[in-house]
């Protein structure tokens, strides 16, 4: 049951409703240019399967005298399950159509063996449906699994994760098999990307790019209202960009990578050899950089210059309007802070400088919801 | 005149028959996802205003046992002016709907005060139509003037012009009133990219790069049939990616760039650095490099290098099926091909390396042809 069983207009009316929340007819005809007409034939047909509803907070805008009635999206018409899976657990979240936690979960993984972690799904989804309380089979439209690395998300095959040293899994086949739920997978930046686009910092932004930083350094590119995929499921990979010199040797095998320099794993590393204490861990980097200590603080400074430099690659090559800056790496952002923005105005090439950096911090369990809204845009957005 | 008067399944009808020649109606079909009736309607609205012809070669499908009948374009229904401003002379040709040259003309710029050069333009476009013998003012359906820089197509202003030193110059608009001819313009590269994702290398290929090295290296970014612009107008400069080590200065001001290494001028001078002369020129470079001068061979190397370190920016961000390297730089390829492969195997990232690159010399008439591919894109894509 998607918007595919619903006329084309009725699509972009709720698409629309979904982003910018409750509208008057009228100002849905502004905005989607559909003629008022079309958008009461639309209004109505998405009414009468209950996809929207009269209502939501009173209208200034006045129709004949009266205030115009608006129309909202009913987001509990459908519910998703989201699920990013790491090397050591799941996350899980139970969300609305607008991808709105409504209950959320993590379970530690004691296997990465395939069939272990589609079993750990299928209950992770199952524990969730109790929690909502949820009442029948039919409660959940849908489940999207989420994970960092090669996914085709057309093919539902995970091409390779390095975390869990899959190559070639089926997962949305094997998920949808143990639960008897449609499943969708994506890479999980890519994943996060589609939720900022339609319930974030991207609505109503044409061209934006999120930035996550921690363990791994990667990038989701909204163009157009589309998130983009790569012709060999390849994209957004600012952590392999050639811009840091020759040094340091980066997971991949290469030189020069940011991820060499900027991943958590690199930064540790490197703050060992400058303190020369080979226990030192992430944690203390921080403390002793808050601390003042030059050495591990330039060590920061290393890694700021090189992700900067890879936002001006991001900006010189798409021309964002807007890039989030966001995951784990955020929360000790203020150590490279200035060094990002630096490196970044001074290699944006012209009207590109104009690109607006925005730091968000990422809750962990955030990245499970991006699974929801891959699976919700299935269901609202189903020819994309 | 465009097909914006003509219903929508008319102008998928249209472009499919300019990017894959004559075919049949149930040809048509397959490739539209039109139904036959629907293949029927467009066809027979598209040949009642003579965009469209009955004919071609015989084709081998067949029909209730005839030979299927072919529809094709009629690339004469509408004629073109491209125009490519550089900084010394203006490059003309006059195309029909598909981009092809029936005439082309160049002539130099004694000045490049804005005045004079919308007057050239006006000029030329005069001398091209008189060349073609063409009948009356309707004949020439619309002009497409392109230009290095910052240009914005949807207002027609040329923002930025380093080599006419122009800011902010209304230039569809001027030369519009200079020649009553309806005017569109583009940033050049990204005017050969649409001239090839039509009738080019481009055709089919979900996304795809065109990058050109010479002068200056830039890039038009082709994504799901779509150049892409830029929020602020500035996309595809891999000239100013920051991949080249910090020695030299690009003329942008900043180190590190591709251009500060890459660019004949860039070439130039290192070679002038490496010999000790003064007054070598790229020629003398080029010969020296093909007679074996080991310290010549290198500035090639770094060069091939830097363009090959752009090029895996490209893949590893927006994961192209293909790479068309063009512009005048092609035509001493020889000299860094190897470093440029080498450097983009090296740094591609997973799958990404599994991109095309597709060398295509670019004789510098060709870069007119861009112009009028922008002008006949308003035409048969209205609504892009
Ligand atoms: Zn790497
Ligand atoms: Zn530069």
């Amino acid at each position: 049951m998607t918007l595919a069983d619903q006329p084309p207009a009725a699509a972009l009316v709720f698409q629309t409703l979904l982003q910018h929340g409750p509208l008057s007819r009228a100002e849905l005809g502004r905005r989607t240019g559909l003629t008022p007409g079309a958008v009461t034939k639309a209004a109505a047909s998405l009414m009468a399967d209950a996809w929207i509803a009269e209502g939501g907070r009173p209208s200034t805008e006045r129709t004949n005298g009266r205030p115009a009635t608006l129309v909202a999206v009913r987001p509990e018409r459908a519910l998703f399950a989201g699920v990013k899976v790491t090397g050591e657990e799941l996350i899980g979240v139970l969300a609305d159509l607008t991808a709105k936690p409504l209950a959320s979960h993590r379970v530690a993984l004691d296997s990465r063996d395939v069939g272990s972690v589609v079993l750990a799904v299928a209950r992770l989804v199952e524990r969730l449906r109790v929690t909502a309380d949820l009442p029948g089979e039919d409660a959940l439209h849908g489940i999207g699994v989420t994970i960092s690395g090669d996914v085709d998300s057309r093919l539902g095959t995970v091409q390779y994760s390095p975390f869990l040293d899959w190559r070639r899994v089926p997962l949305a086949q094997l998920v949808e098999e143990a639960t008897g739920t449609p499943t969708v997978i994506e890479n999980d930046v890519r994943a996060l990307t589609v939720a900022e686009q339609w319930f974030g910092a991207g609505v109503g932004v044409s061209i934006f790019a999120l930035v996550t930083v921690g363990a791994g350094i990667g990038a989701g590119l909204s163009i157009g209202g589309r998130v983009v995929s790569g012709a060999h499921g390849v994209a957004g990979e600012i952590g392999h960009l050639p811009v840091s010199g020759v040094e340091r040797i980066c997971t991949c095998g290469n030189t020069g990578c940011v991820e060499a320099v900027a991943s958590t794993h690199a930064i540790a590393e490197q703050a060992r050899q400058a303190t020369g204490d080979p226990k030192l861990t992430m944690d203390d980097a921080v403390r002793l950089a808050h601390a003042g200590d030059p050495t591990v603080r330039a060590v920061f400074a290393r890694a700021g210059h090189a992700v900067g430099l890879a936002l001006a690659c991001v900006a010189n090559l798409i021309g964002p309007e807007r890039i989030i800056i966001s995951g784990e790496g955020v929360a000790s952002y203020d150590l490279f802070a200035d060094h990002i923005r630096q490196a970044f105005l001074d290699h944006a090439f012209g009207a590109a400088v104009d690109c607006d950096l925005l730091v968000r911090p990422l809750p962990f369990e955030e990245w499970a919801r991006g699974g929801a809204a891959v699976a919700a845009q299935r269901v609202f957005a189903p020819t994309k």
